[in-house]
């Protein structure tokens, strides 16, 4: 016990010891993921394909099974440089608070302004794009981090940012829209009359508040449409988590160099960018035979793709003009509550994730939303961070886990992620506060209706 | 100029070269503060009467004009390892973008809840409460970050937190209200009907937006009012200089692990809280004759207590229940335009900035806020950070001198506080953005007006 004392409170890594290189699963995994279809022949999707609505690079990256690590661009680590590395936290005031012998650790990604882990791949992306010579990008985003981290990364890197905002938050939270203007960014409430997609979605659904799904179809139209112009997405693909490594070998790094091994990691899971990327390079040691982990992965209950849906092939939109992709799905129409607080609301699963998920590497559990701004504003007030609400969901589990090391006396190491701050998700509190919040668990039949929709492939 | 590739983007210190002490500059000063006046007597204020609203050990420190060095005691540096070191950042890519031979390097104090600085003074002066074996303080706060930083240290230390918010921010800026309640403190909208100052001057001005030394007053009389309750404020007070030299302290180990001799060093001015806690170590060695540097105060044209104020005593607070300061002053009355967005509006200055800059040893500037919100948007594009409006009236001056060294080919390190994020102000750059932010400077006029109502002490 004597090393205790020289775990400092936050770990923070030298700017030599920062990830040169990112690490791919992919390339350590048996069973690979299964490959993404085109819509319209329903066959496997090749580079060239894709590259109409992703960058080229960025195409080959996410087709790539072998590669297991691709080096960062000096220009990316240089703008790593300015946010990263993020600090491995010991929660020694919420160790105390919950009197366990557990160890609990979090690797903090919210000290950026976008707030969130979403600049780790939305600067690649952007470099990519810039260095393709394109003039801009265009993507979704939902309650706005995605939309704020690629606004930050096109204005570094001087690109055009379009963002398709779901409208509900385009009205109802127009801080993070201001941070995105703030970058220079400009910003369209989706559905909008702007894409023939959007125009249909709101002849059919008048009034709509619309929706993750019908904004990524609005922005794959735009990107297509546009000379100089694709698309970029913040979660589920296989790039995104290539990118996301950085957390896991950053927090890998940092164990490492205090001897720590972990034995329990969590992660919150929505499309799957945080959790892949915190998770690969344990999950890689694990397939390759070299250690064992116990990997949770946390979701929403009212938004349950992993532990209630289907792994089957479904649209990645609502429009259904992307690539199909093997995942866990609750089919692309699901909509979770509107009274559900925060992200997590995608009715998928990085198809990684829902692959190693199959293979039983990891496990999955959900929880509900009241309980989750329980442990938040406990975690804020003995940690000091105010967590995002999708953060909060990897911090109920991490608390569980550590009182049942209370319960049998075990020093287990717990490591999860926070993904970011809350700051921008003050009504949710709010609404926890005055005790307004409600549960929302979607039936058995929401769910068999939702996937009824889903296409038949094989 | 070899040395320069090795200064990585953020420098951190390690856990054992933080401060243990708090450096208190009044000691090393020739001609001290003048001292607080009690109101009633107009005679100098003593420990005993000031102890009827600061917790004791405040008190002492507060009037304290000898001790150079007090331990910070062990509890608060626990938490300030929470989320301290804050890093000193050579900001390599704001220096790209000016094209400036200049070093600049700023002191980042936003990465924690309180997004501010504030939180350094909160954890020190709700430590002492607890000690003294008080159930709660009362403060004001305006915008909220003092508020809110207040409330997480009241949270850690488990004291009750009664804070009385200017009614405009309360109701126009809800949500640093609701990160505050997240903490479990008790807001009140100011001027409130539960003081008697309140009901004053509620009578007297009715639908009154308030104000914050309209708030300060109905802190103070609710505790004294109250059993077991003290006052605490966020700025001004030598005690708030003493617990914020944590951030020159920092900042000096940082520059001198690397061998950087800062030539300017420049803070925004409100209260004088974070300027004088950045300068305090550089000032004690020019006070000392061990150095020289060149300091700049930057305060908003607004409310330009340094560059257009008269240095005498006034009344630290609306009501006038506070002990009088001899300070720059616009007079207590003085109330910058609505249209002035953010903090940097209180009508006086700490006495020890105020006698520094009487003394010669700190230069003062005025800015205008398009001006400043101009340099806040092109910090946050370049750097990244999205900087509160009151830490870019540093970042418009830093820029300001970085181009003169531009002209000049002067290589001079310029280091500045960046003492918050702009998270909770997106209304200010949303009307930067639109293009309907006013600038408003007060005539001679309205400061001869209200520095007419100053007392007449001496």
């Amino acid at each position: 016990m004597s090393a205790v004392n020289e775990i400092p409170y936050k770990i923070y890594l030298e700017e030599n010891e920062m990830p040169d290189k990112w690490y791919n699963v992919r390339a350590d995994m048996k069973n690979k993921p299964a490959p993404l279809l085109n819509p319209g022949t329903l066959k496997p999707v090749t580079v060239e394909e894709i590259s109409a609505v992703f960058c080229e690079e960025l195409s080959k990256m996410e087709l790539d099974d072998t590669t297991a690590y691709f080096e960062i661009p000096e220009e990316i680590r240089n703008f790593y440089k300015m946010y990263r590395p993020s600090p491995l936290v010991r929660a020694y005031c919420l160790e105390k608070a919950l009197d366990t012998p557990a160890h609990i650790y979090y690797k903090f990604e919210g000290n950026n302004t976008s707030g969130s882990h979403k600049l780790n791949s939305a600067i690649a992306q952007a470099y990519y794009a810039k260095k393709q010579g394109l003039k801009g990008v265009t993507t979704e985003t939902g309650a706005g981090q995605w939309g704020t981290a690629l606004s930050m990364a096109c204005s570094y890197f001087g690109l055009d940012c379009q963002v398709y905002m779901v409208k509900v938050s385009y009205e109802q939270k127009p801080f993070r829209r201001e941070v995105m203007r703030t970058y220079g960014a400009n910003i369209t409430p989706s559905p909008s009359m702007t894409t023939e997609v959007g125009r249909k979605i709101n002849a059919e659904f008048p009034g709509t508040n619309g929706s993750l799904g019908c904004a990524i179809s609005e922005a794959v139209e735009a990107a297509v449409s546009q000379e100089g112009y694709r698309y970029v997405l913040g979660s589920v693909l296989s790039q995104v988590l290539i990118h996301q490594s950085v957390i896991g070998l950053e927090t890998k790094t940092a164990l490492d160099k205090y001897g720590i091994k972990a034995d329990i990691i969590i992660g919150c899971a929505g499309g799957g960018s945080n959790l892949g990327g915190l998770i690969s390079p344990f999950a890689g040691e694990m397939l390759r035979g070299e250690n064992n982990y116990r990997i949770i992965a946390v979701e929403p209950a009212s938004c349950p793709s992993l532990t209630r849906g289907k792994y089957v092939y479904d649209f990645c939109d609502t429009g259904k003009v992307c690539p199909l992709a093997k995942m866990y799905t609750l089919g692309s129409g699901f909509m979770p509550s509107p009274s559900h607080a925060g992200g997590l609301r995608y009715h998928g699963m990085s198809s990684i994730v829902s692959q190693l998920y199959a293979d039983g590497l990891i496990e999955a559990t959900s929880v509900e939303q009241t309980e989750v701004f329980k442990n938040a504003v406990q975690f804020a007030r003995t940690e000091g961070i105010l967590p995002a609400p999708e953060s909060s969901h990897a911090i109920t589990v991490a608390i569980k886990e550590a009182l049942k090391c209370k319960e049998t006396g075990e020093q287990k190491n717990i490591v999860f992620g926070l993904t970011g701050t809350g700051y921008f998700d003050m009504y949710a509190y709010q609404s926890y506060l005055d005790g307004t919040m409600k549960d929302y668990i979607p039936t058995d039949e929401d769910i068999a209706k939702s996937l009824a929709n889903v296409p038949k492939v094989d």
